[in-house]
């Protein structure tokens, strides 16, 4: 039985957050450093960015988890700390700030940046931020957190469970920001996510990057893959269950627990892209096997031709068919079918790998809404797939057409 | 010596094109069938999208292509004549009605089509245009049929090039359309090449697949790979110059004035990009090998944040960073050199990975000129690729975002 609850990544016991403006942003409206901290060290794992160009904090931060323990995150917009030669010093003065102010070892703290690529990141106002950050942490600072990570994020994203686990309650949380930027660059993807379950080093990791393939991987908003996306869960264990330390029944219960967690903050991180007026879930069923199922359904969330149709109301389905020829999978295109949902109703609009006639009128009524499901079925087998993305607007282009200065 | 000349597809000896408007369009004003004819039988070559949605045209080619000859190309814009229940018979009988007409095999057609997928083609005015068209034929006709095939192309696209083999004159033209449909749909491409050289269908078959990987196959407007891209060449040998059965000097000769064609309907096709108001070369150098050069040029010019920076005259060349390291190619980051250049000038962003001092004032002129040259230089070997594409703009957006009825 999972149960939504409040209080994002403070809802788990044992955790606080907060957020400040520090001053890396010139908006002082925006609070740009955020800090979540554990009263106790933490399991603690990470998936990172497969881009080659790597933020710093990303490799500072991959160092600090060698030994599988954290006891806090801190994170700032407005400057991603990447391509600059001093990243890597910048990144660990960051570390060793916060682990002054919170009385804990640096190599405890998580660090994470968000923002233009290629400009020096000043640590003056960050310093200088510090001790309000760590004065702001409280039970009820989730949001403020949420807040300091956001760069062109429209809404900010956070999101906790309570779930049983051993016949203890257990709350898992998180947060997360998406694409855009002031400085537009990088649709950089953080997320940070605690949980008071016990369970160990090895097991979370293992939680996470299994949940991670299904999920996260599974957004597009543009198909660049950012320099800085980070994926960071604590479990600081305080929920008393018996720690999970194999699989079983406990893993299991903790796998969905976390899954519904990271399943939301997917849809959040989708539906708020860059210039976005729809969220779209394309959902692959009938494959022959998982990786056709997620090649087809991610194929289709990225094309740029089918996310301008969305735009449009346009139930163009052969930009489906389309997207699902050049994905690699291997499909038998005789067999496909395609069909548009959303709140509005359900249409079919291609079998058997040609049209069928529909009500363009029905149909554009059903895109019209701002939760648009993409289905599509590949009579193959039993295997599917879901994938998180965006339709294509006038405002990405405005966002990223920006200049910079 | 390869000398440009007038002519397109009619340049080369023996070659006579046409095209008209038979009704398949509702513009009237818009030319819609084109027709290529050769006086003689032509050695034939062609490849085709990797789509595994292929459209019908695509398959009855092939089929008609197996024994390397072929005297005639029909083409009709306006509808691609793909994913429908009828669509072998209706491409086969469009190979027929021109055969009739021009008394020639209709396995000896070579048959295309572009424009909305998935809505029935109908023969009935293409029945009605062979007659005319065949009539419209002539050896002034390549900017006609240049036209018939336009979807929402802006221009026209025909070159022709004269070169030298074994002390004969030898001619060879081409005509392409680039993306973009009234009924926007598939950035369908479709190239036309006709030369009068002497080379057999093997030989011409090993041309034009070599040249593809470096021409055709670098270009990206959207990233969506069409199901009816079709490249195709005739070779009717009536330059009289000592037919080419194997490698050696001609062969080289005829690659090099088969390339000076392609590339430049390359570059027009990309700078007629679907909302396109820049052309996008993108140069990359210093690479360990081919592929890895390569891999990164495509994956720079597929980039939607840098196509909107480019858009935007934003010297934004993290995105360019960002584009090389999650493109699979495999680079030394801390290596990388990038600078924009065009007719205004050059200016180097980033060198060993991390930015350098630069004027914003300069580089934003630099980007304000129609053609940018984004130039790469990875500093690992000798290696070196381009490949181009265009801008993203709020035009893209409308016209995939239009509805199609």
């Amino acid at each position: 039985m999972i149960t939504k609850i409040e209080g994002g990544v403070c809802a788990a016991k044992g955790f606080t957050a907060g957020g400040v403006h520090c001053g890396i942003r010139k908006n002082r409206i925006k609070k740009d450093l955020s800090m979540i901290v554990s009263e106790v060290p933490a399991s603690a794992a990470a998936v990172y960015t497969t881009n080659l160009v790597k933020g710093a904090p990303l490799l500072v931060t991959k160092q600090h988890l060698e030994n599988g323990l954290a006891q806090a995150i801190i994170c700032n917009s407005g400057n991603a700390n990447t391509c600059n030669a001093d990243g890597i010093e910048i990144a660990e003065k960051m570390c060793a700030l916060a682990a002054d102010k919170l009385n804990i070892s640096e190599d405890d703290v998580i660090v994470a940046s968000t923002g233009v690529i290629g400009q020096p990141l000043d640590i003056a106002p960050i310093a200088e931020g510090m001790a309000p950050l760590a004065a702001s942490c409280s039970s009820c600072g989730s949001a403020d957190a949420a807040e300091g990570i956001m760069t062109t994020d429209t809404v900010k994203k956070e999101i906790a469970v309570s779930f049983q686990l051993g016949g203890k309650t257990c709350r898992l949380g998180g947060i997360a920001k998406g694409s855009g930027m002031i400085h537009p660059n990088m649709a950089t993807m953080l997320v940070f996510l605690t949980t008071d379950a016990a369970i160990s080093p090895e097991m979370l990791k293992k939680a996470l990057s299994t949940d991670v393939a299904s999920t996260f991987n599974m957004i597009s908003i543009d198909g660049d893959t950012s320099t800085n996306d980070m994926v960071a869960v604590l479990a600081n264990g305080l929920a008393g269950n018996p720690r999970i330390e194999t699989e079983g029944e406990d893993f299991s219960a903790f796998c969905s627990a976390l899954n519904s967690v990271t399943v939301c903050l997917c849809r959040m991180i989708a539906g708020d892209g860059e210039g976005a007026t729809k969220l779209l879930e394309c959902r692959v069923s009938g494959a022959k096997d998982e990786m056709t199922a997620k090649t087809a359904a991610k194929s289709v969330i990225c094309s740029s031709l089918l996310k301008a149709a969305m735009f449009g109301a346009d139930a163009n389905w052969g930009r489906v068919l389309c997207a699902v020829g050049y994905s690699g999978a291997d499909v038998d295109v005789s067999k496909i079918g395609v069909a548009f949902e959303s709140k509005a109703g359900k249409i079919t609009v291609c079998e058997n790998g040609s049209g069928v006639e529909f009500s363009e009128e029905y149909a554009k009524k059903i895109l019209s809404e701002s939760e648009i499901d993409i289905l599509v079925s590949l009579g193959e087998g039993e295997a599917s797939a879901t994938a998180w993305g965006c339709d294509l607007t006038y405002d990405y282009v405005r966002i990223n057409g920006d200049y910079r200065t």
